[in-house]
């Protein structure tokens, strides 16, 4: 717990001025006890997404990490508006998505970073449903409101980069 | 080699329409084996960078992170212009950076990204030397000429964004 007692001492010192309504709800409800932490667990940082124009260019465009890293197969997932690549590191992955087709999320990213660039992260959870419940409790708002079936067949969600950061971070099922 | 023969398939398919000058100059180095693939080694995917306005806040900002990951404390590095912590996933981790001092490096980023966002990523190399030689060789752009003590210690240097599919990428010393 003692993560916890860090997030009192933190907000106590930092005090209501730095502090957004939203963090300080959090504070309190770890603080309040009404949310159990040991309910769910985060596991790996399973791949850091890094949207592309066009995945075969930009495999061509990073010579080093096609020479050196284990990349996958192209693979088009339609139903998501995407088509990607994995660059396995051996202890986690880099996943070079670009949009598919008029519709896909990934279209406004390019539209702003025409080349490019670091769009999520992806970490890993023992129990996406109850972290799913728990982070609602918690006020972090989700991009859909339940679980759904990825690109990699894992169920996953993503957590609203507003609530975390700047980050949009991926959580999926172990 | 198997990559070294999709990078040469990959700019056949392509054609000189979609690929760049400096990637076109990669892959025929790469084909014309001007350049050893061997010299050096990628790693681990050391961490992933997130810049944020105030690493305190971000901690209580993130409750999440900060319940389940391990969570390092507070270190400030006047000379890179940085105070940072790490929240370590088990195989990789995430460095939450703050701009230290007006000329820190991360002052440009937190005023295009109020609310901070993905930054880098860092990949271990096992000689970085010859990595900042090789990559010189295939036209691939360093930040600073020569390899440099990082903020933890290690040797780092850093890959021009604009070669990179966007992504700042730091590699470090393993």
């Amino acid at each position: 717990m003692a993560s916890w007692f860090r997030a009192g001492r933190l907000a106590a010192k930092l005090g209501p001025s730095s502090v957004t309504p939203r963090a300080l709800h959090s504070a309190q409800c770890l603080r309040n006890q009404a949310i159990d932490p040991r309910v769910w667990a985060l596991g790996r940082l399973d791949h850091v997404g890094v949207a592309v124009p066009d995945v075969d260019a930009a495999c061509l465009y990073l010579p080093v990490l096609i020479l050196f890293g284990q990349v996958s197969e192209a693979r088009s997932h339609p139903e998501h508006g995407i088509r990607c690549v994995f660059i396995d590191f051996g202890n986690s992955m880099l996943e070079l998505i670009e949009p598919l087709g008029e519709a896909s999320p990934l279209q406004g990213f390019i539209e702003r970073n025409k080349g490019g660039g670091l769009h999520h992260i992806c970490l890993e959870v023992n129990d996406l449903d109850a972290a799913a419940r728990q982070l609602s409790d918690l006020k972090i708002r989700l991009v859909s409101p339940k679980p759904r079936p990825g690109a990699h067949g894992k169920n996953v969600l993503f957590l609203h980069p507003k609530d975390c950061q700047g980050v949009l971070v991926e959580l999926q099922q172990a």
